[in-house]
């Protein structure tokens, strides 16, 4: 049995991960931390993480950045694993985040799907495999008219993950309107699609002569982000210190 | 029958149509012209269309711009319909195309693909529901390595005709990348994709809550221009004149 | 403004069309009807349609087929126009719509989607050009794991509506692994894939050559019928006796 | 430089190859066998393999299966190491295959596609994550309106190469027609679409809750066939003794 402590519950990624986990025999949350309750969960909340006294095996956390600070600070001395998913941290956060590592297991990712996470590790493969054969690399994704920044995080880790296979070699393109050439082999070209309430897609392209292969990953909904994330605090129940992604879930298995 | 006079029939378009009048019992190539020929075509090759004696029903066209002057002359002066497929036509000469198809039947098409055209006239109709009721339209193309431009021709010409039916509000969009803000209604996003040998793919996308309809055109070869191109000769055959375009073949169906 | 009676209110569908009426300023749930109610609706709920006294200018129906004998009688007594959504109706069932119909509107569709619908009207289209010219037809829908019946009903529509173009003449193919044989042109396959929770793709394949086209709709949830029966009520009040469906919804935009 | 001799050169894959090796500069023809030859091809070309003196690195074959006994012989005597492209082996040859392999390098595989191999090989890691994670897994192919077994060979190996991973446990399911219940855990779905000139279009699908992963194959023409066999040559020149297939070309990379 692992024991939670939900930092950020009345959220709406922090509602998911609670549902997930009321359903699960194998993990049970014993307690919350949000600034606002009105009393209706069936766990004790707490407004600070400073006020919960609460003993856990892992927290996870889908707060907000300014709410990082005493929750590492918490992790660091508590000597509790924490599943780091609050994006938007600053530098000096971050670098906070490595040195409480140092002390205790932190988990932190870009993209908690597992889906996206596998994909991560299976596109190094094959790029090391069609790039060398003259394979060029197309990424599209496609998101809801809400999202305003473009592309995707998702999308630029994706590029990123094969052109660190390369050196980095590989220039980034998002917009192919406003110029007239041939396309330079050493380039990856990013393609946004922006409509109606799309969770996320994510279509990775290697086309090559009269071949084309493509690695799709469709989210449905947000629960495969709170289902990965539950994922991650399994895995991280009693881990020793250091810093871990999504990666490491999927290897455990 | 049709007896037909091929226009640029050294080309790689030409050679792909006349292949295809060879297996047709219902079309035969009566004579070829073009300004390179090395006698290996089994019809009578003239090097420029005012040699040509041969009595045809229809002409079609694949040269380049600057043999299309004569053809026009011919083709007014013999009342001969044309199927016009060279592009990249100066205003001048778009204006001397509306003139001569005053006195003789021509057809004129942005892409020849009888599936293209299907789409540019369901498109229509599909927007016309859609747009009310808040679905978001984006269009995305692929294409070889080699294509400079971008989007394609055939991705604006998609966009062009579902903007016509709302009198032209929608912006175009090509690039998200550079903007931080909600998409707004009234646009039609554009993304390009290039890699590898893809002959041509179409995407036009309607985004809604929960629902996504795609409308899908993928070429694999060149061969459908062809087929596209014969399909107008066997319908332009003993019409009157005019302008004529794709639209007018599918419906005659 | 539209005053609607939901009957059938404390379903999965029942809750997802109040929710959405709550969010809309054209049209008001009036009163609810279930069997089973725990008094926390914000409207008043009878046990059965009898006992409903409430006046409306629509009843909206996502309840069991044992209910709908009582929800007919109501209708053409009160003369009050119905979105009639619960499938499974007996025969009986089905010619006694078609009789209420002649007094009082009545809307009964296979899908409730506007995306679906919407297709089901363009693709009479489609098939009239492209089947004669010489495009193989192919359906394939995706669904979850828990759904027993295969093909699904709305991919038996799609078909459907293709066939009755032709005279019916297209047999229908499930299973193309027990033959060896060239594929019959008069034909339509099928092909399902159930896994995940996939609410519901499909796609409308007409392949010739060198060339494919197809049409695609994906639902992702079971808002996208909740959305289509609101504007099937909105499109429903005050219309004068019939038999609707959803393309009549559809064309009066 | 690698010379070769191709085994079935007047075939249309021995032709395509031809064509892909006179346009490389790593790589000779330096002489064909078939039993038909009109006499214009630019290499010698023997009706036999035994009648055939050329000396050579590397034979590929593409012929028919009465053919390979002697091609098998010739290699075993000459050890001339051979790419072996012909399907419908008998049994026998099979067995034969293997011992010839003993003494000389064979390299041999259900598809020589470059991409194809490269999904076999990373479909194995992403079913050990995907499977546990309590993903359903089904294979969508699309092939031409001639081809007359289902699913393709191609289809079934993608199968296989996921179900050996987990000691065979799932069945294959070719209709879902014919039952009414909810989709076993332990299978696998196979869907095959027939229609137009597709050439081969295979999908893997990984289907979960609220999340789709997709690997996607498009094969455009035979070229990239005749590009895994060439690439395969150069692979197995100077190999030693042994049976190679194609994971070993991309794993040299």
């Amino acid at each position: 049995m692992v024991n939670v402590i939900m930092h950020g519950c009345n959220g709406k990624m922090g509602r998911n991960i609670a549902a997930l986990i009321a359903d699960d025999p194998e993990i049970t949350l014993a307690a919350g931390v949000d600034a606002f309750d009105e009393g209706k969960n069936p766990f004790p909340v707490f407004k600070d993480i400073r006020d919960c006294d609460t003993e856990a095996d892992v927290i996870i956390d889908f707060s907000a950045a300014p709410a990082v600070d005493n929750l590492l600070t918490y992790c660091e001395e508590k000597k509790v694993p924490c599943v780091l998913c609050t994006t938007g941290l600053s530098e000096e956060q971050l670098q906070r985040v490595e040195e409480v590592s140092k002390k205790v297991a932190i988990l932190k990712s870009a993209n908690m799907s597992l889906g996206i996470n596998m994909l991560l590790k299976l596109l190094k493969e094959a790029a090391k495999t069609l790039v060398p054969a003259g394979y060029d690399i197309e990424i599209v994704e496609k998101h809801h008219n809400l999202k305003k920044d473009a592309p995707s995080g998702t999308a630029l880790a994706l590029g990123d993950t094969i052109n660190e296979e390369f050196d980095n070699e590989f220039d980034y393109v998002f917009d192919r309107s406003t110029r007239r050439e041939v396309r330079p082999k050493k380039e990856i070209g990013f393609a946004s699609v922006r409509g109606g309430t799309i969770v996320g897609d994510h279509d990775v392209i290697f086309a090559g002569t009269d071949e084309v292969i493509t690695f799709s990953h469709s989210a449905y909904s947000k629960a495969v982000f709170a289902k990965g994330a539950v994922q991650a605090a399994k895995y991280l129940k009693g881990k020793p210190a250091g810093l871990y992604n999504m990666s490491n879930v999927i290897d455990n298995k």
